[in-house]
Protein backbone atom coordinates (compact mmCIF):
# COMPACT_ATOMS: atom_id res chain seq x y z
CA UNK A 1 0.00 0.00 0.00
CA UNK A 2 1.06 3.47 -0.67
CA UNK A 3 0.91 5.89 2.20
CA UNK A 4 -1.15 9.07 1.44
CA UNK A 5 1.11 11.03 -0.15
CA UNK A 6 2.73 13.56 2.36
CA UNK A 7 3.07 10.90 4.70
CA UNK A 8 4.82 8.90 2.85
CA UNK A 9 7.34 12.08 2.11
CA UNK A 10 7.62 12.33 5.91
CA UNK A 11 8.33 8.65 6.72
CA UNK A 12 11.01 9.24 3.68
CA UNK A 13 12.76 12.06 5.73
CA UNK A 14 13.09 10.18 8.40
CA UNK A 15 14.54 7.01 7.31
CA UNK A 16 17.34 8.99 6.00
CA UNK A 17 18.79 9.94 9.30
CA UNK A 18 21.14 7.29 11.10
CA UNK A 19 19.67 4.42 12.76
CA UNK A 20 16.15 4.58 11.41
CA UNK A 21 14.90 1.94 9.83
CA UNK A 22 11.70 2.13 7.71
CA UNK A 23 9.50 0.59 10.77
CA UNK A 24 11.20 3.44 13.21
CA UNK A 25 10.29 6.24 10.61
CA UNK A 26 6.56 5.42 10.65
CA UNK A 27 6.50 5.11 14.58
CA UNK A 28 8.16 8.59 14.35
CA UNK A 29 5.76 9.71 11.44
CA UNK A 30 3.02 8.69 13.23
CA UNK A 31 3.76 10.52 16.72
CA UNK A 32 4.63 13.54 14.76
CA UNK A 33 0.96 13.31 13.67
CA UNK A 34 -0.31 12.92 16.71
CA UNK A 35 1.41 15.71 18.16
CA UNK A 36 -0.44 19.22 18.42
CA UNK A 37 -0.21 21.78 15.47
CA UNK A 38 2.09 24.54 17.56
CA UNK A 39 4.17 21.95 18.41
CA UNK A 40 5.12 20.21 14.99
CA UNK A 41 5.48 24.20 13.48
CA UNK A 42 7.82 25.37 16.37
CA UNK A 43 9.51 21.48 16.06
CA UNK A 44 9.99 22.66 12.01
CA UNK A 45 11.09 26.11 13.10
CA UNK A 46 13.41 24.53 15.31
CA UNK A 47 15.36 22.45 12.92
CA UNK A 48 15.25 25.26 10.71
CA UNK A 49 17.18 27.81 13.31
CA UNK A 50 19.40 25.43 14.08
CA UNK A 51 20.84 24.85 10.77
CA UNK A 52 21.26 28.94 9.93
CA UNK A 53 22.31 29.58 13.03
CA UNK A 54 25.20 26.91 14.11
CA UNK A 55 28.36 27.87 12.49
CA UNK A 56 31.76 25.96 12.75
CA UNK A 57 33.85 28.19 15.12
CA UNK A 58 36.38 29.72 12.76
CA UNK A 59 39.05 29.47 15.31
CA UNK A 60 38.62 25.91 16.74
CA UNK A 61 35.82 24.06 14.21
CA UNK A 62 33.38 23.50 16.88
CA UNK A 63 30.03 23.59 16.09
CA UNK A 64 28.59 26.56 17.80
CA UNK A 65 25.69 29.44 17.35
CA UNK A 66 28.24 32.72 18.48
CA UNK A 67 31.88 32.86 16.53
CA UNK A 68 33.90 32.27 18.42
CA UNK A 69 32.49 29.66 20.19
CA UNK A 70 31.51 29.42 23.94
CA UNK A 71 34.80 27.40 24.58
CA UNK A 72 36.65 29.47 22.57
CA UNK A 73 35.81 32.64 23.99
CA UNK A 74 35.67 31.62 27.55
CA UNK A 75 38.14 33.83 29.65
CA UNK A 76 38.24 30.88 32.18
CA UNK A 77 39.82 28.12 29.82
CA UNK A 78 43.61 27.40 29.69
CA UNK A 79 44.85 28.89 26.60
CA UNK A 80 47.84 26.51 26.41
CA UNK A 81 45.79 22.74 26.07
CA UNK A 82 44.74 21.67 22.64
CA UNK A 83 42.33 19.06 22.57
CA UNK A 84 42.23 17.66 19.38
CA UNK A 85 38.74 15.80 18.43
CA UNK A 86 37.05 14.22 15.31
CA UNK A 87 34.42 15.60 15.66
CA UNK A 88 31.92 18.19 17.60
CA UNK A 89 30.26 15.11 19.39
CA UNK A 90 33.62 13.77 20.63
CA UNK A 91 33.93 17.51 22.13
CA UNK A 92 30.90 17.02 23.63
CA UNK A 93 31.60 13.74 26.00
CA UNK A 94 35.00 14.91 26.85
CA UNK A 95 32.99 17.73 28.13
CA UNK A 96 30.71 15.74 29.92
CA UNK A 97 33.37 14.62 32.24
CA UNK A 98 34.33 17.95 33.48
CA UNK A 99 37.90 17.15 33.43
CA UNK A 100 39.39 19.41 30.96
CA UNK A 101 39.75 22.95 30.97
CA UNK A 102 41.73 23.66 27.98
CA UNK A 103 40.77 24.69 24.56
CA UNK A 104 39.43 22.25 21.18
CA UNK A 105 40.51 21.51 17.86
CA UNK A 106 37.84 19.71 15.77
CA UNK A 107 39.24 18.08 13.07
CA UNK A 108 35.63 17.71 10.92
CA UNK A 109 37.07 14.21 10.04
CA UNK A 110 40.11 11.53 9.96
CA UNK A 111 42.06 10.54 7.57
CA UNK A 112 40.89 7.88 5.84
CA UNK A 113 42.16 6.94 2.31
CA UNK A 114 39.48 4.23 1.45
CA UNK A 115 36.75 7.29 2.06
CA UNK A 116 39.07 9.43 -0.26
CA UNK A 117 39.45 11.93 2.91
CA UNK A 118 43.42 13.05 2.80
CA UNK A 119 44.89 15.57 5.21
CA UNK A 120 43.87 18.67 3.37
CA UNK A 121 40.35 17.57 3.76
CA UNK A 122 40.55 17.81 7.35
CA UNK A 123 41.33 21.06 9.68
CA UNK A 124 44.79 19.63 10.01
CA UNK A 125 46.59 22.93 8.72
CA UNK A 126 44.44 25.62 10.55
CA UNK A 127 45.63 23.11 13.83
CA UNK A 128 48.98 23.72 13.02
CA UNK A 129 49.18 27.35 12.53
CA UNK A 130 47.32 27.53 15.98
CA UNK A 131 50.08 25.88 17.72
CA UNK A 132 52.48 27.93 15.94
CA UNK A 133 50.62 31.30 16.79
CA UNK A 134 49.76 30.77 20.14
CA UNK A 135 52.01 29.80 23.50
CA UNK A 136 50.29 26.32 23.58
CA UNK A 137 52.38 23.87 25.67
CA UNK A 138 50.34 20.78 25.26
CA UNK A 139 48.07 18.77 22.49
CA UNK A 140 46.04 16.21 23.49
CA UNK A 141 44.98 13.45 21.04
CA UNK A 142 41.56 12.63 21.79
CA UNK A 143 41.00 10.37 18.42
CA UNK A 144 39.32 7.30 18.77
CA UNK A 145 41.51 3.79 18.45
CA UNK A 146 40.15 3.14 14.75
CA UNK A 147 42.30 2.27 12.13
CA UNK A 148 41.66 6.26 10.81
CA UNK A 149 42.18 7.43 14.23
CA UNK A 150 45.46 5.74 14.61
CA UNK A 151 46.49 6.76 11.20
CA UNK A 152 45.87 10.41 11.63
CA UNK A 153 47.44 10.41 15.07
CA UNK A 154 50.69 9.27 13.60
CA UNK A 155 50.04 11.94 11.24
CA UNK A 156 50.10 14.34 13.25
CA UNK A 157 52.33 13.67 16.07
CA UNK A 158 54.74 13.74 12.97
CA UNK A 159 54.10 16.80 12.04
CA UNK A 160 53.39 18.70 15.69
CA UNK A 161 56.62 17.23 17.18
CA UNK A 162 58.69 20.54 15.23
CA UNK A 163 57.11 22.91 17.27
CA UNK A 164 58.35 21.49 20.71
CA UNK A 165 54.80 21.08 22.38
CA UNK A 166 54.24 17.95 24.73
CA UNK A 167 51.76 15.72 22.61
CA UNK A 168 49.98 13.30 24.42
CA UNK A 169 47.05 10.95 23.70
CA UNK A 170 43.83 9.69 25.34
CA UNK A 171 44.40 6.37 26.99
CA UNK A 172 42.88 3.27 25.67
CA UNK A 173 42.36 -0.33 28.39
CA UNK A 174 39.84 -1.14 30.64
CA UNK A 175 36.76 0.55 30.43
CA UNK A 176 35.90 1.42 34.16
CA UNK A 177 33.39 -1.07 35.53
CA UNK A 178 33.98 -3.84 33.04
CA UNK A 179 35.75 -7.29 34.06
CA UNK A 180 38.77 -8.26 32.70
CA UNK A 181 37.65 -11.59 31.32
CA UNK A 182 35.60 -10.25 29.08
CA UNK A 183 37.92 -7.56 27.69
CA UNK A 184 38.88 -8.13 24.29
CA UNK A 185 42.30 -9.13 23.10
CA UNK A 186 43.23 -6.07 21.44
CA UNK A 187 41.89 -3.85 24.45
CA UNK A 188 43.44 -6.09 26.86
CA UNK A 189 46.99 -5.89 24.79
CA UNK A 190 46.23 -2.32 25.10
CA UNK A 191 45.58 -2.25 28.31
CA UNK A 192 48.96 -3.76 29.41
CA UNK A 193 51.44 -2.00 26.54
CA UNK A 194 49.96 1.40 28.08
CA UNK A 195 50.27 0.26 31.58
CA UNK A 196 51.21 3.08 34.05
CA UNK A 197 54.06 2.74 36.93
CA UNK A 198 52.19 2.78 40.58
CA UNK A 199 54.73 5.23 42.54
CA UNK B 1 28.27 20.61 28.65
CA UNK B 2 25.73 23.19 27.25
CA UNK B 3 24.88 22.04 23.68
CA UNK B 4 25.09 25.59 21.73
CA UNK B 5 21.38 26.85 22.20
CA UNK B 6 19.41 26.18 18.95
CA UNK B 7 21.47 22.21 18.86
CA UNK B 8 20.13 21.97 22.47
CA UNK B 9 16.34 22.76 21.52
CA UNK B 10 16.75 20.52 18.92
CA UNK B 11 18.47 17.39 20.40
CA UNK B 12 15.66 18.10 23.02
CA UNK B 13 12.79 17.63 20.14
CA UNK B 14 14.37 14.16 18.77
CA UNK B 15 14.66 12.81 22.02
CA UNK B 16 10.56 13.29 22.26
CA UNK B 17 10.42 10.25 19.59
CA UNK B 18 9.65 7.10 19.85
CA UNK B 19 12.43 4.93 20.79
CA UNK B 20 14.73 7.68 20.42
CA UNK B 21 17.24 7.92 23.21
CA UNK B 22 19.58 10.42 24.12
CA UNK B 23 22.47 9.39 22.23
CA UNK B 24 20.58 8.84 18.82
CA UNK B 25 18.45 12.57 19.05
CA UNK B 26 22.54 13.74 19.37
CA UNK B 27 23.02 11.54 15.83
CA UNK B 28 20.37 12.72 14.01
CA UNK B 29 20.75 16.78 14.97
CA UNK B 30 24.27 16.42 13.71
CA UNK B 31 23.23 14.47 11.14
CA UNK B 32 20.97 17.46 10.52
CA UNK B 33 23.37 20.18 10.79
CA UNK B 34 25.11 18.39 8.10
CA UNK B 35 22.24 18.35 5.26
CA UNK B 36 22.34 21.52 2.92
CA UNK B 37 19.92 24.37 4.32
CA UNK B 38 17.45 23.89 1.19
CA UNK B 39 17.17 20.23 2.52
CA UNK B 40 16.80 21.16 6.02
CA UNK B 41 13.80 23.65 4.96
CA UNK B 42 12.06 21.12 2.79
CA UNK B 43 11.99 18.38 5.73
CA UNK B 44 10.60 20.98 7.76
CA UNK B 45 8.09 21.75 5.53
CA UNK B 46 7.08 18.25 5.01
CA UNK B 47 6.24 17.93 8.21
CA UNK B 48 4.46 20.66 8.28
CA UNK B 49 2.38 19.94 5.36
CA UNK B 50 1.91 16.19 6.92
CA UNK B 51 0.52 17.55 10.04
CA UNK B 52 -2.10 20.48 8.17
CA UNK B 53 -2.85 17.81 5.33
CA UNK B 54 -3.60 14.69 6.99
CA UNK B 55 -6.70 13.83 8.81
CA UNK B 56 -8.72 11.63 9.71
CA UNK B 57 -11.10 9.91 7.49
CA UNK B 58 -14.97 10.41 7.95
CA UNK B 59 -15.83 7.23 7.80
CA UNK B 60 -13.00 5.00 8.92
CA UNK B 61 -10.64 7.15 10.51
CA UNK B 62 -7.72 6.04 8.98
CA UNK B 63 -5.29 8.86 8.51
CA UNK B 64 -5.49 10.74 4.89
CA UNK B 65 -5.07 13.40 3.14
CA UNK B 66 -8.28 12.94 1.31
CA UNK B 67 -11.75 12.69 3.18
CA UNK B 68 -13.44 9.99 2.51
CA UNK B 69 -9.25 8.58 2.54
CA UNK B 70 -8.36 6.48 -0.42
CA UNK B 71 -9.65 3.03 0.60
CA UNK B 72 -13.22 4.18 1.52
CA UNK B 73 -13.46 6.13 -2.15
CA UNK B 74 -12.14 2.73 -4.19
CA UNK B 75 -15.36 1.41 -5.74
CA UNK B 76 -12.93 -1.66 -6.40
CA UNK B 77 -13.35 -2.60 -2.77
CA UNK B 78 -15.58 -5.01 -1.10
CA UNK B 79 -18.31 -2.91 0.61
CA UNK B 80 -19.35 -5.69 2.76
CA UNK B 81 -16.39 -6.32 5.03
CA UNK B 82 -14.74 -4.09 7.45
CA UNK B 83 -11.72 -4.83 9.00
CA UNK B 84 -11.25 -3.72 12.35
CA UNK B 85 -7.73 -2.13 13.48
CA UNK B 86 -6.10 -0.30 15.90
CA UNK B 87 -4.27 2.20 14.62
CA UNK B 88 -3.42 3.30 10.94
CA UNK B 89 -0.16 1.59 11.06
CA UNK B 90 -1.85 -2.10 11.28
CA UNK B 91 -4.36 -1.13 8.69
CA UNK B 92 -0.81 -0.26 6.24
CA UNK B 93 0.57 -3.61 7.73
CA UNK B 94 -2.49 -5.71 6.50
CA UNK B 95 -2.63 -3.65 2.67
CA UNK B 96 0.85 -4.35 2.30
CA UNK B 97 -0.13 -8.51 2.69
CA UNK B 98 -2.05 -7.74 -0.72
CA UNK B 99 -4.70 -10.37 0.93
CA UNK B 100 -7.59 -8.05 1.86
CA UNK B 101 -9.42 -6.11 -0.28
CA UNK B 102 -12.57 -5.05 1.89
CA UNK B 103 -12.95 -1.85 3.76
CA UNK B 104 -12.04 -0.98 7.26
CA UNK B 105 -12.05 0.77 10.31
CA UNK B 106 -9.52 2.65 12.64
CA UNK B 107 -10.51 2.15 16.25
CA UNK B 108 -7.48 4.99 17.25
CA UNK B 109 -6.78 3.12 20.23
CA UNK B 110 -8.10 0.16 22.60
CA UNK B 111 -9.99 -0.21 25.57
CA UNK B 112 -7.44 -0.18 28.28
CA UNK B 113 -8.64 0.85 31.67
CA UNK B 114 -5.03 0.94 33.21
CA UNK B 115 -4.21 4.04 31.04
CA UNK B 116 -8.12 5.34 31.44
CA UNK B 117 -8.68 4.45 27.91
CA UNK B 118 -12.49 3.48 27.99
CA UNK B 119 -14.95 2.31 24.82
CA UNK B 120 -16.21 5.66 24.46
CA UNK B 121 -12.72 6.94 23.82
CA UNK B 122 -12.04 5.45 20.84
CA UNK B 123 -14.17 4.77 17.53
CA UNK B 124 -16.35 1.86 18.49
CA UNK B 125 -19.74 4.16 18.28
CA UNK B 126 -18.92 4.75 14.64
CA UNK B 127 -18.00 1.15 14.05
CA UNK B 128 -21.91 0.50 14.88
CA UNK B 129 -23.23 2.92 13.11
CA UNK B 130 -21.47 1.60 9.90
CA UNK B 131 -22.89 -1.50 10.43
CA UNK B 132 -25.88 -0.79 10.94
CA UNK B 133 -26.38 1.23 8.51
CA UNK B 134 -24.64 -0.54 5.81
CA UNK B 135 -25.13 -4.31 4.16
CA UNK B 136 -22.30 -5.87 6.19
CA UNK B 137 -21.52 -9.39 5.63
CA UNK B 138 -18.37 -9.81 8.10
CA UNK B 139 -16.37 -7.95 10.12
CA UNK B 140 -12.78 -9.30 10.92
CA UNK B 141 -10.88 -8.30 13.92
CA UNK B 142 -7.48 -7.22 13.44
CA UNK B 143 -6.75 -6.56 17.17
CA UNK B 144 -3.38 -7.65 18.83
CA UNK B 145 -3.01 -10.22 21.25
CA UNK B 146 -2.63 -8.22 24.00
CA UNK B 147 -4.63 -7.72 26.90
CA UNK B 148 -6.11 -4.87 25.52
CA UNK B 149 -6.31 -6.28 22.27
CA UNK B 150 -8.18 -9.24 23.69
CA UNK B 151 -10.64 -7.08 25.74
CA UNK B 152 -11.56 -4.95 22.81
CA UNK B 153 -12.25 -7.97 20.87
CA UNK B 154 -14.74 -9.59 23.47
CA UNK B 155 -16.44 -5.96 23.46
CA UNK B 156 -16.85 -5.58 20.09
CA UNK B 157 -17.74 -9.24 19.67
CA UNK B 158 -20.69 -9.03 21.82
CA UNK B 159 -21.73 -5.51 20.46
CA UNK B 160 -21.70 -6.77 17.63
CA UNK B 161 -23.36 -10.28 17.78
CA UNK B 162 -26.61 -8.41 17.30
CA UNK B 163 -26.52 -7.23 13.92
CA UNK B 164 -26.27 -10.87 12.50
CA UNK B 165 -23.32 -10.78 10.81
CA UNK B 166 -20.36 -12.81 10.77
CA UNK B 167 -17.14 -12.20 13.03
CA UNK B 168 -13.91 -13.21 12.74
CA UNK B 169 -10.03 -12.15 14.43
CA UNK B 170 -7.11 -12.78 12.72
CA UNK B 171 -5.27 -15.75 13.80
CA UNK B 172 -2.85 -16.27 16.28
CA UNK B 173 0.06 -18.53 16.25
CA UNK B 174 3.22 -20.22 14.97
CA UNK B 175 4.95 -17.61 12.89
CA UNK B 176 6.02 -18.41 9.14
CA UNK B 177 9.49 -19.24 9.06
CA UNK B 178 9.94 -20.08 12.76
CA UNK B 179 10.59 -22.92 14.75
CA UNK B 180 8.31 -24.83 16.67
CA UNK B 181 10.55 -25.62 19.65
CA UNK B 182 11.39 -21.75 20.17
CA UNK B 183 7.80 -20.60 20.08
CA UNK B 184 6.41 -20.00 23.67
CA UNK B 185 4.01 -21.34 25.61
CA UNK B 186 1.31 -19.23 25.10
CA UNK B 187 1.51 -18.05 21.23
CA UNK B 188 1.79 -22.20 21.06
CA UNK B 189 -1.31 -22.87 23.22
CA UNK B 190 -2.86 -20.87 20.74
CA UNK B 191 -1.95 -22.20 17.92
CA UNK B 192 -3.13 -25.67 19.67
CA UNK B 193 -6.70 -24.23 20.35
CA UNK B 194 -6.68 -22.16 17.04
CA UNK B 195 -6.16 -25.28 14.64
CA UNK B 196 -8.13 -26.38 11.53
CA UNK B 197 -9.38 -29.33 10.26
CA UNK B 198 -7.37 -30.24 7.33
CA UNK B 199 -9.72 -31.51 4.76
Amino acid sequence: MQYTKPLAVLIDYFQRFPGIGPKSAQRIAFYLLKMPVHEVEKFANAMITAKETIHYCDNCFNMSASNPCEICSDPNRDNSMICVCAETKDLVAIENTNEYKGKYHVLQGLISPIDGIGADDIRIKELLQRIANNDIKEVILALGPSVEGEATSLYLTKLIKPFNVKISRIAFGIPIGSDIEYADEITLARAIECRREVS
